[in-house]
């Protein structure tokens, strides 16, 4: 029996989420229709950390710039690339986090197009996008994931750079609801021993590079620091040996998520340093978990969720229980006005 | 008498520096002869966090892309933004940093025209590069960010998108020598009673954005960590509000960085947070440091030479002097192969 694991609404909910990549792919080939110049991806915390993903997916696949911007930043001083031939793709799961809807609300004033990742279309960020991209339910970063892919991969499969579409949309529906089912399970024992062993640390260090950086510093940011008050420095791997480096003593809890793109060099040559100087390196290595049944192209591209099916689906869990401090208690994010 | 400041010194090369600002011009303009599509700005550590000020800019003056790469990665996995048509933007003050030499390689391999900051044209990045930008000497980001000003804002001069460049520059000319000794004259007691309080904390949170995330992200990562071996979180002033700002407790330390610029209303949203909820607060506010003399506009430019003379020019110095820790020490970096 695995901890705050409810594997039948977790495949029904997998399930949905995965038919509405085509709801997603249906408003990309509208989007390609009316075209654009440049892809933005705007919001905040643990869903721009999500959207980092597919922003640096796009350095090695997209013909068309795509970036990033922090909403709250955003709406102060523009960004020159940003014009009514831009297509803005946002995301709120609340649908009312203030800085996001405020960006929503700028694009539109300046007729900038936004589609927006929302359970409910009727929410402040629903009424602000011209598309809504449903999101099936609200607790677990996978479904965000998923969400987007319908119409990134949909852009990119417009642009002609993505041309596997339909095979790699193919293999989700095949392959990505008993493996998610099996990647959860496969990392149960190894979670509950992570986390009663480190949930009481008074620093831990994150390491992950490339297509994994948005899921390491949303863990360790969104998680760690927000769900259970944990003091924590995430550094992308390759930036790790130019500064965090130093820190590393033998005592010191350090956490890899080793990727399985183009990056995964820069994690081998981390690992190879790190067990060398820490007696407490905890490699989390997405490869050994890996759903199978993909073509070796798409792994990078399916493995943020392979990590959060691992980090927020089972650490996360493991870690509120020997802590006793609740995923949801917040001091002050939603408490008051601030 | 001041900790570790030879004015003279400071003066002499400062000066140099300002004169080299015409070198970074002319390169400018015969790359813009040339022609080009984008901007990159590709190094690793405090060298792109440097850059990262940059391209922060470019958001609200470029009419030309301008994006960032982390040099290790680069190599690794490309960029499709990134071709002949590019020109790239480099940076290694040793001239001979492991992973930006080998992204210069890779570039001229590719056809891609490198222009570099080198102290030494004949060194190993001095070599792969097109054009060598001169810096002055190696200690103090000032001169850093002073050697990019020259080629950045010459490009944005030529594409139409600063046609100040003349004003600006005769006012860093008539300013900014004096300016900046005053500087560190002024924040001089300061930082020794911050250095003297602070330097043995367990934990320090940093926050700054926009124009200055580059210099928080360098100071906290760079200097507190690789020179200090402190442990730090660092975090834009913006993202602060979505995970980190959990962790604030009556006697979590954190250092808040405020900017001149546009985004200064999140740094006095986070000031206001902070001030009632933890009693070690730290705001190093550079508007009341801020160069005399300069037009209102060109402030959030300076400002981050104003914020390292704060931080790395006298801060850094009373955190070395209380720790009697050596800032060139190291454990690791360029100790040994790895």
């Amino acid at each position: 029996m695995m901890l705050k694991f409810n594997e039948e609404e977790y495949r029904k909910n997998l399930t949905k989420q995965i038919e509405y990549i085509a709801e997603g792919k249906k408003i990309a080939d509208e989007i390609a229709k009316e075209g654009y110049k440049n892809i933005f991806f705007v919001a905040v915390g643990g869903t721009i950390a999500m959207m980092m993903h597919f922003a640096e997916i796009a350095k090695e696949y997209s013909s068309v710039p795509v970036y990033t911007a922090q909403a709250g930043e955003l709406v102060l001083a523009g960004h020159k690339q940003l014009t009514k031939d831009s297509i803005v793709i946002m995301g709120s799961k609340s649908g009312d986090t203030k800085e996001t809807v405020a960006a929503a609300k700028w694009c539109n004033e300046r007729g900038i197009r936004v589609a927006s990742m929302v359970i409910d279309p009727t929410s402040p960020l629903g009424k602000e996008s011209k598309w809504c991209i449903p999101l099936a339910t609200f607790f677990g970063v996978e479904y965000e994931y998923l969400n987007i892919m319908g119409v990134f991969y949909g852009l990119l499969a417009n642009q002609g750079d993505f041309p596997k579409f339909d095979t790699f949309y193919q293999q989700i529906q095949d392959k990505l609801v008993d493996g998610l089912v099996n990647v959860q399970k496969n990392f149960d024992d190894r979670a509950n021993a992570i986390a009663k062993k480190y949930w009481n640390t008074d620093y831990q260090m994150w390491l992950g590079g490339g297509e994994l950086w948005g899921e390491v510093y949303l863990y360790s940011m969104c998680i760690l620091e927000e769900m259970q008050w944990m003091r924590t420095k995430s550094v992308t791997t390759a930036e790790f040996f130019h500064g965090t480096i130093e820190l590393v003593e033998k005592d010191v809890c350090v956490f890899l998520v080793k990727g399985v793109g183009k990056y995964r060099p820069i994690d081998d040559r981390a690992e190879a340093f790190l067990s060398k100087y820490t007696d407490e390196l905890n490699v989390i290595d997405v490869a050994e978990y890996m759903v199978p049944g993909f073509d070796k192209e798409f792994e990078a591209l399916i493995s943020p969720i392979v990590s959060t099916a691992l980090l927020n689906g089972r650490l996360s869990k493991y870690l509120e229980h020997y802590s006793g401090h609740d995923l949801n208690t917040r001091r002050y994010y939603r408490q008051f006005e601030y």
